[in-house]
This record gives structure tokens, sequence and C-alpha cells, in this order.
């Protein structure tokens, strides 16, 4: 026994950090070293006691996630009309029917309610254990994992080639909202496979597809994306892991990443990296870039784990949020690596997906602003404090319910702005993202991708902050108890910033929007996008009905084009203008192409309604949030256009040793 | 032993959230018992060796707070002359001096940098822990209290025939601007005490002030505000806690207090809390509520410690932020108390120091600026990414520092602004108090009262805002890194998110800024400040190198009335056009209040210049950043005005019902 005991101390010595883990153990040693010297005989009924009451400390107050399926089915069959696009694309149009669409968003809802919701706090608050370079995720996170793979999900959208079930990313992009929604940190274990997988898909050999895809796919295995190292993060051309050609064509591959999401778990068998590193003599810069498939486990010829390769968690972050997911640190000491795409072109394969990963990010965005609004509406409803100004609406109870309050409602009607205009933004650019996968001809391919890209770094950016906002607003909507972290808002806050930074920050989409897209392509790219607005418009210019929304829409569309026409003039006297202008010029964009998917939700909601819908309730809503949007949100362009309006020079004038004394 | 170990379980299962504290005591267990069975020799030392380890895990990164000490003197003499301020006020003329101000500074600034903020992620961290009852602070809590109650500061202000030293508030008001800055959960714990001191002072018996008074005063003694009970935050009209009239002229005070701030903790002899409860038969509502002294122990007729009274601690909250400081819920069973001021008028006496207690709060908004400026700013110099777009400007390097970029720089700069703007609004704002308590005429006392009245809620909520606003932007100048723990960026955001929320909310205070102080005096308040901005711009309009802040200011200025003028007419149809638009008008409020100070503090930096002083890199940093603010803050006016002009009906038009479906 003393042996075990000292072993013991030195183990959890090593650990410390993990506080709930080593309770756990301790619990179990106590138990042991008890039962061994005979002097307590209920220790092992207190042990499982506690061991069973881990999971029930502090119950939930959060109101528990609840798939919007109605506006669900309002955004892809009244809105984008799902199953006529489907039935453009050749991939689709046998297999996808409406029917099909909704059988799996019950089941992805079923799934996220009831499975991944409630353990949405319980990984806050345990967060992932680290112990000598072994990764334990939170409870039951593994359990709804193998559940999440039984069911199929990991496959969804894979092509049949490829072992997969062959549907529509777009079908896999709102499966991914009620992940998202119910447990941000959990989805983040099977979305990051997804980068590996197209990865593979695009860029892998005949014999490297047949090695991983399959386990990928079925999502036996995991994967991970390897970029960030810690001096280098939005500057990747700096990186420094390195790639030694081998004699048996491998390489090894060594170096630190640091950031690597879901990079160390117990939940798959195998882990598989996507890499990138230089070769020996590869040019500066990004251009000197390649990249490489690591295991965690190296693979035999058939297909089963062989022995452990130089691939170790070194250690996981403490961080913000998102507790429940493993933001690992890996270290690479010879590892072999299998190059995959051609020579220091890595940089240039692993940004083939940027747009799908940017808008998996963006879907985040529309997530926190999601369940903030269903946390926050649920206690507006109920929570008593002071009469309306405009005398008592519930005179019967102490006070009124704080959503008589018009603050109260402002955050409310902002959240749900945020959150359904949020949707129907992801949802419209997940259908252009179809198109640039199976679209029939190159110009449709072409001009979808045109739109995917502008919109991109929009979506990615704008729904992230505007997730922020409405996390914040679901703060405040509970006053004091939003701080409190049984009731979950403060939560949603911390898990959602990591959305602003990760992918790119906003500053970057920033850039990327003005700078590549916008200017980069002599304003092309948002031509074809005004385009779209514009023929909207005009469509509906003598709608009466419809006239607050197209009227001020038409307006700002045009400003738009005015507005990038003066930063460009500017920006032909100093570069530095566009990076001055960007994140404000990046705000005004979300803010008007949320206004064009307003206008048109208005429009499909009085349709609705002028065909004689019995869902009055709901198409009003619509309608009457649009107005909201109009006329409290978006306002906001103004001040954006008067700060761009001035200019670089305050930004820059102040030397950097200036800045404080 | 079998008892010894049994105990220790049943204790440690009711204490299961403090995990860390249980460890230690796990430890000390586990050598406890090895001891007792002699099978393991070392595990003293183990333990040893864990328990001082505990505070050096993860050391920090976090640059260490400096105090900004040459600000400091810039707005208290240079913008506000203190020194003239205190000599038209009797009770300082003759003994405060530039010297003696600048002593305190001094000692302020040593304290704060070297005891104060390296237990800042300490205390975040280690949390406070509470076990049946008791209270434990972080590690090294209550001996930096030791030594602030050695050096004095408790009694700075408090006037001399109650034992303190007599010095003005807005003296102590810029030594809690750095005690926030490099600690604010520490900060809490002698700044709770204030408002008990005041409230005994001012409403207090000859008998209840020389019980209460010195100890308090002197800091051996904590007080606290207990105010809110979990149904009643903001509506304090519906509180339910009781006292009964006593035969010897106490009061059985009952209830369940919550979010009581420093309401138990481990760093004094005794805590007095003055608390919120009705009288039996008392009237309904806010007019029924009387304030009462409850202390922890009841106290001797010579001032000393006696039987503990019947408050207990509950329990702590678990939150999002301020982890050092101990949020409790308070029981009070029967416990002695005693009535202070007239029966029913609870709420008028603790209102009293309301204006001060929230400018207690803005100050946190203002160290929320100051000290994620200052990380920001070392790491956007030290960091490394990509080339500016203008060309690179360290070429030696193998990447440009980021303070290059502008969209770094933008938010470098908004920190700045809105933490030395900040700073100018507070101090000013403190000088008012000093004249509200010991003005000569009462003229001046109603005037500065006016002053006071009308600018504390903007501050309060306007600079907890931009406070927030100024923490996500350090986290965001960090990239992926601000995410992360260590750097300390991400605790300032969940810090400060309190102060948007207690002493009354953002949208709180929005409604007694419009609603009670503007409206409610028929605009008679806001004109007493439009008329000091509108004689600086006139003073001031011939003055060619202020133009560019004069006559912006100066037509906001006018803006202002005209603004509330028309919300007024609104309001007179459905008082519910206040609520919809209180938010809006206190950002507006804010931006131009800040800019008055602004062009205040360019007009001081332009007459220092033309007066040859050789700082011109302070002076010139001042007025390019009161440039900044005017061209790329100030703007957001123009939102603020445009949301409110669309009034109440897009709030309110939606069904409670109908929000979602």
């Amino acid at each position: 026994m003393h042996l075990q005991v000292s072993s013991y101390f030195s183990l959890t010595l090593q650990s410390q950090r993990n506080n709930h883990e080593i309770l756990v153990r301790h619990y179990k040693m106590l138990h042991d070293v008890a039962e061994q010297i005979c002097v307590i005989e209920d220790t092992h009924r207190i042990y499982e006691d506690y061991k069973s009451g881990l999971t029930s400390i502090e119950e939930t107050d959060m109101p528990q996630y609840k798939a919007p399926l109605r506006d669900m089915h309002f955004v892809l069959h009244e809105l984008l009309n799902a199953e006529e696009h489907y039935a453009k694309l050749p991939a689709f149009q046998e297999t996808v029917s409406r029917e099909l669409i909704d059988q799996y968003l019950e089941a992805g809802a079923d799934f996220c309610e009831n499975e991944l919701s409630p353990l949405n706090q319980i990984g806050d608050r345990e967060g992932c254990k680290w112990d000598d370079g072994v990764v334990t995720t939170p409870t039951g996170f593994k359990a709804a994992y193998d559940k999440y793979v039984e069911l199929g999900f990991p496959s969804l959208s894979v092509p049949e080639e490829h072992g997969g079930q062959g549907l529509p990313g777009s079908l896999a992009t709102a499966i991914s909202e009620m992940v998202g929604s119910a447990n941000w940190a959990w989805g983040m274990y099977p979305g990051l496979s997804h980068g590996a997988v197209r990865t593979i898909e695009h860029h892998g050999s005949a014999e490297q597809k047949a090695t991983y895809l399959p386990k990928l796919v079925s999502g036996e295995w995991t994967g991970t994306m390897c970029l960030t190292e810690s001096h280098a993060g939005s500057d990747l051309g700096i990186i420094r892991s390195k790639a030694e050609p081998q004699a048996d064509g491998s390489y090894a591959i060594s170096g630190e990443k640091i950031f690597i999401s879901a990079g160390e778990h117990d939940m798959a068998e195998n882990i598989v990296h996507i890499v990138l590193a230089r070769l020996p003599g590869a040019p500066k810069g990004t251009k000197g870039i390649s990249l490489f498939i690591v295991p965690k486990f190296n693979v035999n010829a058939d297909g089963s784990i062989a022995d452990r390769n130089g691939v170790r968690c070194g250690s996981i972050e403490h961080k913000m949020g998102i507790h429940g997911n493993a933001t690992c640190v890996i270290n690479f000491d010879n590892a072999k690596g299998f190059l995959i795409g051609p020579e220091n072109k890595g940089l240039h394969c692993m940004f083939t997906f940027m747009n799908t990963a940017r808008i998996g990010t963006a879907v985040q965005g529309l997530t926190a602003s999601e369940s903030s609004f269903q946390g926050a509406l649920a206690y507006a409803k109920d929570r008593l404090a002071m009469r309306s100004l405009s005398g008592p609406k519930s005179p019967e109870k102490e006070a009124d319910p704080i959503i008589v309050h018009p603050a109260v409602r402002n955050m409310l009607m902002t959240q749900k702005a945020f959150a359904e205009g949020g949707r129907a933004l992801v949802y419209f650019l997940s259908q252009y993202a179809d198109i640039v996968e199976q679209g029939v001809t190159e110009e449709d391919r072409k001009f979808a991708d045109n739109i995917l890209s502008l919109l991109t770094p929009i979506a990615k950016a704008f729904l992230t902050e505007t997730g922020s906002e409405s996390a914040k607003h679901g703060v405040q909507v509970f006053g004091g108890h939003g701080f409190i972290s049984e009731h979950g808002m403060e939560q949603i806050v911390r898990d959602t910033r990591i959305s602003c930074l990760y992918e790119g920050t906003t500053e970057i989409q920033a850039l990327d929007l003005l700078g590549r897209k916008v200017l980069g392509t002599q304003g092309a790219m948002l031509k074809d996008f005004t385009k779209i607005i514009h023929k909207f418009a005009e469509a509906n210019k003598d709608n009466a009905d419809l006239k607050e929304f197209v009227e001020p829409l038409a307006a700002l569309n045009k400003e738009w084009g005015d507005l990038t026409m003066q930063i460009g003039m500017k920006a032909m006297q100093n570069p530095d203008e566009v990076g001055a202008a960007a994140v404000d010029y990046l705000y005004f964009s979300g803010y008007v192409t949320l206004a064009f998917l307003w206008a048109r939700m208005a429009l499909v909601a009085q349709q609705k309604l002028a065909e004689g819908s019995t869902e009055t309730g709901f198409y009003n809503a619509k309608i009457k949030t649009a107005r909201f949007y109009f006329k409290k949100i978006l306002p906001r362009v103004r001040s954006h256009v008067d700060v761009i309006a001035g200019g670089l020079d305050p930004l820059m004038s102040l030397d950097a040793e200036d800045f404080a004394f």
C-alpha cells in the first residue's frame, strides 16, 4: 500500500489543475486505503454517492434548448425553397425531398435537445482534464459522441463514394446549428473532423483516401487542423514546424502547434491531424508551406491501429469559455507524416475550405443569438419587476413581468432579429456552397463562388459580433442573475467570445472583405451581390406594403457602392486607408445584407398571409421583426459611414511611443 | 480515526463546490491518516510542497498594473485645478495642498502596483471558499487588507470628528481608481464599507455612531449594504424581509438577502450589515421599508465583540467574474438589529448615497478601460504579425508589430479615449460631490447636486458599458491569446460585466436619467449642464486651433436639448416612449459629455504647449486623442438619434406570446 499511495501522490501532484478528476480519484483512493486498513466500512457507498452526485451539483436553472424547427422550416422551405434548390443539383435531385429534410431535422432536434443540451453546463463546469498527455472530456461527452456516430450524423454530407450519405452541405449546416446551440463545445469535436475529411477528399492520394476516409467519415476517428504556432496566428507565413523527408517516402514532422481544438480527447480511437509545416529549403513566407497528414496512432495497411506516433498533447489551455472542448498544445516530435497535395502549396490546399470553415464559425454567432434569446425570453415573461410606465399590465401580480418594459423588449427583439436574420444568412450562403460543389455549369459554380466569397467574411464577422451582442443582452435581461453561472447566460457570453477570434478575427475578416474581395476585384464581386438586391428591390417597388423595407434597402444598396468607391479612391493614395475603413465597412455590409434578408422574409410572410395562412401569429411576427430591424437596428449604418469618413489620420498620427506616459 | 475520517467525508461532501480548498484539506487528511497508520513518511513534505505550489500554478503573463500618475496629475491639477477647488471649500482649504495630494497618490500607486495587482489573477483563479457559513478569501487577500488598514486608507475621506483623516472624497476617488484597476474584486471589500460608514454617519444616533464608526472607519470592521432579495432586485418595493420590534428597543430581523458583496469573509473581526426590511403593518411598496444595522457579532457597551448574531452566510455564488469577492446569500434569522433613521424611510436614507455609490461603480468602467488598455498596448508593441499595408515598418523583424495595423490602432485609441475621458468624467463629478458635502453656500451645494444628479446615471452606465467595450478590445488585440486565462485580458471582460448590472443596470440608469432627472425636472437639470458646455463653447469659439472640437460640441449641445424636447412631446402621448428612448438617450448624453471633457483637455494641452512645455509628447497625445474621439467615436451619436426617432411601436407591437414558435 505504501507504493500505491506514494505513486498516487506523485500522479496527482502532476495534474494539480484538474481538481475535479483528482477529487474523484481521491475518494477512490481513500476508499482503497480504507478498505485495506479495514477501518471504514461505508466509504464505498460514500464514494459512489459522491460520484453520482457530480453531475447533479447545482442543478441547472437554464431553460433547456428547444430547436426552433418552425423557423428553420420557414427559412429552408418558404424563404429559400430548398426542394427547388436541390432539384437543380444532379447530386441531390433524386434523393433529397422535403420529407427527408424534415426527418433529418427532427432527428437532429431530438438528439440536440435531449442528449447535448443537458451536457452544456456540465461541460462548462467540469472542463477537460489533462494528465500526462491524456485528455479526458467532461462527463457524458463520450457517450453522446458514440450516439452521434451511431445515428450516422458524421457522414451526412460526405459523398457516397467516400462512404458518406451524399446529402447536401446545406442540410448539414442546419443540423450543425442545432448541435451548436445546444452545446457548442461538444459540437467542435465532430466539427473539426470536417476540415480533415474535406482536405483528404480533395487533395489526398487514392491510398490516403482509402486509409483515412472510411473511419473519419464514420466518426470512429476524428480529425484536426493544426495551423497556429505560438508566435504565428493570423500570420501563417511565419510558421516554423518542419518536415524532413524520410527514405520510405514519409516525412518526420517536428514542431509545436497551439490552439488545436479537439487536438486530444477520449472520444475516438484515433485522431488524424492535418498539419502545416515547412520542407527543407522551402521558400520563406506563405509560399513555402506544405500540408501533411499526421495520425496520432500510425495505421496498418489493413486500416487497423498500429503503434503510437510522435504526437503528444503537451497541455490544454485554461480559457474564457468552451471549457468542454480541449484546446491543445500539440507537440510533434519526429512524427511520421505524409505529404498531402503538392509541395509548398499547403496554404492553398488548406484554404480551399476556408469559406465553409468560416461559415461554420458564423453558425456559432447565430447559435449565441438563438440560445441567449431563448433564455432571456423565458425569463422576461416570468420575472416580475416594477410597473409598466403606461400603467400596470398584470395588476393581479405584485409587479409586471419585465417583458412589458421597452428596454427589455429592445434587447429581446434585437436577439430575435439577429437569430432569425442570422439563420437566413447562414442557410442562404450554404445553398451557394452547395452550388459551388454541385452546380451544373461552370458559370453557375463561378457565380455562386463569387457570392460565397464575398459574403463569407461578412457572415463570419458580423454574425459572431452580433452573436456576442445578443449574449450580452441575455445577461442584461437577467439583471444581476445574469452574472450567476447557474442561469447559463454568462456561459454564452464566454463561449461565444472565441467566435470573434478563431478562423480569422473580425479585423482579419474585414480586411479580407474590403481588401481582397471588394477592392481586389475592382468591385466585381460586390456588384454580383448588389445586383441581386437591386433586382429584388425593383421587383417589389410597387408593393405598397413592402415600401417601408424596399425603399431604405434600395438606398443603402446604392450607398454601398458609393461608399466603396470613396474608400477605393482614398486607398489609392494610402493603402492603410483600407485598414482604417475595413471594420466599419464590414459592419455596414453586414447590416445591409441582413436588411436584404429581412425584407425578403417580410415579403414571404406577406404572401403567406395574403394566401390565407392560419399561422397569423407567426407571419405577423416576421413582419414586425423586420420592421424592428429596419427602424431600430439598421440606423446603426449611419455611424459606420461617418466613422469611415473620419479616415486614417486620427488612428495613425499618434506615435507608438506616445500612447502612454 | 474511524470517526475522524467519517466526519471528514461528511464535511467535504457538504462543500463539494470548493474544490481547491477541499484538495488542500484532502492532502492534510491523507497526511493525518498516513501518519496515524504509519505507512508513509514523506506525506507531510508532499503536502507542504503542494500547498506552497497552489499560488504558483500558471505564473501570470499579464503585464502588472502601473498607476497612470502622469495622467491622474493632468486631470486633477491641470484640467480640474484641484488645489483651487479645495481652496474654496473650508473643510479642506487649509489642509489639502498639491504636495499632500501627490503624496497620497504615490502611496496609493505603490500599494496598488506592488500589493494588489499581483493578487488579481490569484483571486480569479482561487475564488472564495465557503464552508458551513465560513468564507475564506483567496491567498494574500487578508494580508493585503491588513496592510491597507495599517496604511490608513479606509479612513481617508471620513470627517475627523468620526475618527477619519478628513480628506476630500475626490482624493479617495482617485485612490479607488488605482485600487480597482489593480484588483477590483479585492477593492470591493473595503469599498462596501463606505456605504455603511456614510449611512451611520448621516442617519445614525449618537450611540450608533459611537458603537460602530470607530472600527468601521479604521477598517478593523467592514460593512455591507443588504438590499436585494432573490425576487427583488431593481424593484426594492417588493422586498419581504421583516423586522419585529423587541422589548429592549431592538428589532428581530428575518429574511434572506442575496448578492451581498463582501457579505462574509475572513478579513475583519466583525461585519456590520445595513439591511432593508419591513416593520409590522408597514405600507406596501417603497414607502414601507426601514433601515437597520445588523452586526455579524453583537457588540458590547465597551465596543468589544460579544456573541454571534443570527446572521449567516448561506452560500456564495458561482459567477462570471470578480471571483475574489464573496457574493453572499445572507440569512437573517431573528438577528438583533437596530433601526437607523426614521421608520419607513429606509429607501430614502439609503438613496442619500446613491450618487456616490454609482460613481463608485462608474470607476469600475474606467478601470476596465485603463487595465485592458495597459495590457493591449504592451502586447500590440511586442507582437509581430504581417506587414503594414503601406509597406514594412520593422523590416529587420520577421513581421511588423501589430500596433502598425489601423484596426489594432483603432482599438487601442478607443480604449485610451475611454480610459482618459472616463477619468476626467469621474474626477470632474467627484469635485461636485465634494461641493455637495462641503460647499459654502446652499446655492453652491444645490447647483452641484443638480449637476451630480444629472451626470451620475450617465457616468455609471456610459463608463461601465464603454469599459466593457474596452475590455472586449483588449481580448481582440491579443487575438486567440486573448481568450486564454493566463494573459489576463478575458478576466477583465468577466470582472467588469457586473458593473453594467449592479447599482442599477444600464437600463435602470437610463430611465433614471431621462425619466427622473431630465423630464422629471422639465429639463432644468439638463439646462444647468448644457449651459456649462455652452459657456465653454462660447468662450473658445474664436480659438482656431480648437474649432474642430468646439464646433461639433456646440452643435451637439444644442441637439441634446432639441432631442429632449422631441422625446418629451412623444412621452406626453405615451409614457412608454420614455422607456423606448432612454438607453439611446443615455448613450447620446454620454458621448456628448465625454466630448465636452475631451475638448477641455485639448484646450489645456494647447495652452501648455503654447506656454512652452517640454512635455510635447504627452500634450500632443492629448490633442490627437481628442481628435480621434471627435472623428472616430463621437459619430456614434448619429445612430442613437436615428434609433430614438424609430420610436416605441417597433418594440411593443409584437404580442409577448408571438416572440417564438
